[in-house]
């Protein structure tokens, strides 16, 4: 079955370049996406999919309920742009000034179109049901994934899978991992409110930036004291803003980082002493302190036994040689709060290919991945949702 | 002999005024000093005084020789202006655009002449030699002072007295200190250069944020255990600026500040453990640093007998009650330079006067002073330097 | 086959007991053991296996030649006692003051030659060579784990096996994890020698306790900086020892701590950081520094597949239930020494039963546990290794 | 008048030098004075003044109204010994074992009965009171200033003199300075309470080590940021106690120390911000803290016109060029809290003569001075006393 599937899909690539084409030409930017998600939800009403629209926002949510009973798997592909200037010198480039596709959420839409086209010709034979999450603003802070599932869009659903290609991964490969595959990422600011002065008569003064600078050093000890040394965490301080002039105190002291862990324990305790080192340590020279902790993206945690499924689908239908782990990953990925709910994999697509210049890192003005890498994502989608649905039982042919 | 001469100096007083408005109309600025040195120079040579200028550059040196054998004393006063806009509205305001005479050396310079003329007119009588010291660029750094003594300013001189009218001191006053008036100042520049890279991944950094705030908490230990308690100090940070953005670890930090000292030995050792603290603390990270440290003004020490001499003219001039104690100057002054060299007095003259608005701080838009503060200069200049050169015998009336 | 060797085990439980209660009663502290190791020899002599004694010092490795070609599998026991007074009330208490085996090597020295003595029966059937490791001094550091090795112990073996009874953990069960069993152990002494004074004199001094403070805080980026988040490390300071008087600045500080890592990079990372940030801290403050720093055990590292096969093994032995994952350990084994050359599995033997009071921990004067332990680290000892011999063929009977 | 007094106090040096060797024979320490006091009152009733004893404890103050009306003026000498065994090869050395008169005291107390003599014979000229303290238990903590004084030993008084002998100052000198004589002297003990655990194990701890190694590095604020620069301050940890075993993190840190200052209102901010550091610290680390700061010396502050009384009467006394301007005291000396209830003057007075081997440090079990001393210290307690009482009239004869 699988085999005429993967053909199908194949044979409606054209079809897919056409529609990413379109969306790298209309690039709509995280918050302010309209049209695309309606032709999403259009080209899903075309294959008569029930379609829900303006989840969390402007999320699309399509569902096909095979023929059989069974299980609810949920795959996802994002769907905004980002605020770059399009300097690709192609035919399809963006045609909004400032607005460009530079991290390839179109080819994410485009393929996870291309599935729910060639799946929803054998509803008939699914044993069980596949939610399409078509997410806006992932981008953004907080992006659109966590308003689509307070929307429900995660409703019923056991298991979900999601896919990025990368510039930076040779195309024809795929990687995964289980466990951890990106840190959860929280961001401070904090304000050391002083009393400014001469330099010549600090004790007239509160000085904001001696402060502070103890304050760098006293965060160091949540890592090294706090944090069970077998959980990783990182706490680092990524600006340090005070004074200007040479012999002037300067009133206050702006210091702002970010917070990077896996365990969600350890999370809560470096959130916890963060605030009281902080508050303390302003306290402590008499100094008042703003002080913000924001938590963005949780951890991304991939299944184990359903990240070797994965695995084991990309290696038949890419060959063994072309899959590895992957390493985890820097960035954040709102893809996270998904697997914050339920059980899930996210894997990596490559899509680099020096023929066609496909070698610009994301968010560069001249990124772009070889467009082939949707049929790699739709392939393992297929592969790995019908193997998930059918208990193992349907397996692609090896390559 | 003193009251005729201060009956003199009263005479003059339009002229002075005349000398002072031009001035004021006409300002340059540190080291831009031409039409000023020159009209000095004639001012001077008008009187039969010999005349040197272009001394270490545009200084003017009158020396008047007394008709009997004595000491040598120098006057000093200052002559160039600020980068600064006249926001006054009197008829003679600065015709300059942004340039203006808004700390007061016109003052001085304009009483330093008429003390010139009127002790010039009882030449015969002085047992000993005046200098007069017409200085440019005093709010540069380095300041003339140092130029001009390097050009030999204060060969063969053994005593100097120098004076500042204060916008912040009632008119009538006059104060004084022995021992230190104002701090030695210097600065220093730290760039703390690492390695920049992932808020994740600090191990593949040399973090220069963390680096430089360990180094400010360790600065403190200079004054706080490398400086003998008794002598003052100060060593401040003013300025920290590193990155920008919260997750990324940047690949230097910039810190700036100032060094205020009395004790040469004391500044002696604090350059030296900023420069070692600073290596040190760099090496330990492995991160390379770019370290300057400037030595501006030295600090500035009114010798003791010589301070209750000014005292007691000063008393016997504006009356007892109109002379107190000074503060220790904040501000550095490059007269310091002079009395680093032979034994002085620095002293202020108020001038100060709601009545006609003299309440602006200096280097204000619309700073003023009382112009009679010309006579109160000159009259404790003519008194400290006949009693200085007399040993004690001539005296002033009391008021 | 097995079902057989496992009754000939239970056959000789009265022997081994015997053997064992013989060793309790007459304990050799490290480094001391004589008639031990001469009594272990005698025993595998019997059996007609050879024996090579005064290995690396006193160790004793028996050599069992199997009668079919094949790999070579290493067991290993210790056998050396501790400085503690046995105050259990039993008929086998130690007979020698002060010294006591309360740590059950006892145990694991008669569990192994209850091994070799059944095993010894069926040489003929074995394919490939048995070689017994019984090691002094294990309490020691540096234990006698390294000694043997130097001296070839290890040499042809393909694969090595330890286990250790541990009083915490009930009697009946097995422990075992893949990964890292135990971290790395270094220890450092530093001494910052400075300059002592007079409290109020802190200028005439060079204040090594201030210094050995801002070290203990230096110290802290290690960990939080240095380290890669994703790795676990550990450096503390557990001594710090300076002055006694309020008021005399004291000549020098101590400080003594502890290294903890599993990663050998990262061990060589923190080695190298510690040396630098110590060195540079005290020249910062023109402190000299004595620094010692001591590598004692490695990290251990168990084999993956090998803990695979323990963990079947055993549960074959003691029932599925009474299997579960390790915990890593505190406390530094010197077996980790082999693990570091060939690959090997370290496990753990419960040996609690509040029934006969074996509850005490580990070094405790009333320490002891339930000596069936025997049997069941014989067992899994005999398992584990006909199993790897014979490429899995042989395995024990369901329990 | 001065002339024959100074004459009566060398004729009756006979008597001077019994006194101090009954009391060097039979000395008794702090708080423990019984004999000694009975002495000083039976000699000073033997002279017609008025004795009140037991004085805030066993303190002794005579008091000799003049014959003529006039201001009240205090003496004080201090009486206690010290815990040292005496080595010294005389014939009075001391009976009492252990203990010592190894200070001086018992010249000072000697000398002011010779001084209570002398003036008892002329007491219808002197113009006014003086006062006699004669002082218990100096060498304590607190001494026995304080409870005189809460006593009523200053009721009344005008102005005191005290002084003191000493060995490293050539006999036959005088010193006294205006201003600060000795710092004001607090203590501090800080015990951080955390939480032990094992080096490996730090995220279980609260590390009170770390923390008050934090807190050693932050106190370093208080002289470098909270202070004016131009006050003299010094805050000294003299002691850091915590842990002992490499490996293990302990359950407390000691940190004890001490705060010198002069200014009054710099030992306030000190204190204040010294607590508001230490329990912001531990609240940071999450630990606790036992803090204590006590209290001890005020700083003594030599009145100016009074010190220049002395330096004249001194200079008169002992020659112009055996008066020198002291040092600051380092040590501190409970005669402060006189001076810090009225004005005064505390003067040092030379005893070292290496002919008589004189020349070992005070608290030295061979420590001892010239006993001529005694009459300087007289001459000048009479001449100025006498001076001061007269408004200035009575001048000893120059020597």
């Amino acid at each position: 079955m699988i085999k005429e599937i993967f053909a199908k899909l194949e044979g409606i690539y054209p079809e897919l370049v056409d529609f990413r084409r379109d969306m790298h030409m209309y690039p709509e930017q995280s918050h302010h996406e309209e049209k695309t998600p309606e032709k999403i939800a259009e080209f899903l009403k075309g294959l008569g999919i029930e379609v829900r629209s303006g989840v969390g926002g402007s999320g699309v949510v399509g569902t096909l309920r095979g023929g059989k009973p069974g299980k609810t798997v949920a795959l996802r592909a994002d769907f905004d742009a980002l605020p770059i200037q399009d300097e690709k010198d192609v035919a399809y480039k963006s045609k909004v000034p400032g607005v460009m596709h530079a991290c390839g959420h179109d080819i994410h839409t485009s393929a996870l179109l291309g599935v729910a086209k060639v799946l929803s010709t054998i509803r008939e034979e699914i044993p069980g049901t596949i939610v399409f999450i078509h997410q806006f603003a992932e981008e953004a802070t907080p992006g659109g994934a966590k308003f689509m599932i307070e929307d429900g869009c995660l409703n019923g659903v056991d298991m979900i899978y999601g896919a990025h290609v990368m510039s930076d991964q040779p195309f024809g490969t795929v990687t995964v991992r289980e466990g951890y595959v990106s840190s959860a990422q929280d961001d401070f600011k904090i304000e050391v409110l002083g009393k400014g002065g001469h330099g010549s008569q600090p004790h007239t003064t509160v000085d904001p930036l001696v402060t502070a600078s103890q304050l760098v050093v006293n965060l160091q000890q949540i890592v090294s004291r706090r944090v069970n040394p077998q959980q990783a965490a990182a706490v680092t301080v990524g600006s340090f803003m005070s004074g200007g002039a040479n012999n002037v105190i300067p009133d206050k002291a702006i210091i702002k980082g970010t917070v990077r862990t896996y365990d969600a324990e350890v999370r809560d305790i470096i959130e916890k002493a963060m605030e009281q080192i902080t508050k303390t340590t302003c306290e402590a020279a008499g100094a008042d302190v703003d002080y913000e902790y924001v938590r963005d993206c949780p951890s991304m945690f991939n299944d184990s036994e359903e990240s070797k499924r994965v695995e084991e689908m990309a290696k038949l239908i890419v060959g063994e040689e072309n899959v590895t782990e992957m390493d985890p990953m820097m960035g954040s990925e709102d893809y996270a709060y998904y697997q914050q709910e339920i059980r899930g994999v996210y894997f990596i697509v490559g899509g680099k290919n020096a023929d066609i210049n496909a070698v610009y890192p994301h968010h560069h003005p001249k990124f772009t991945v070889d467009e082939r890498s949707m049929l790699n994502i739709g392939k393992v989608f297929i592969g790995t949702v019908l193997n998930y649905l059918s208990d193992g039982e349907i397996k692609p042919y090896g390559k």
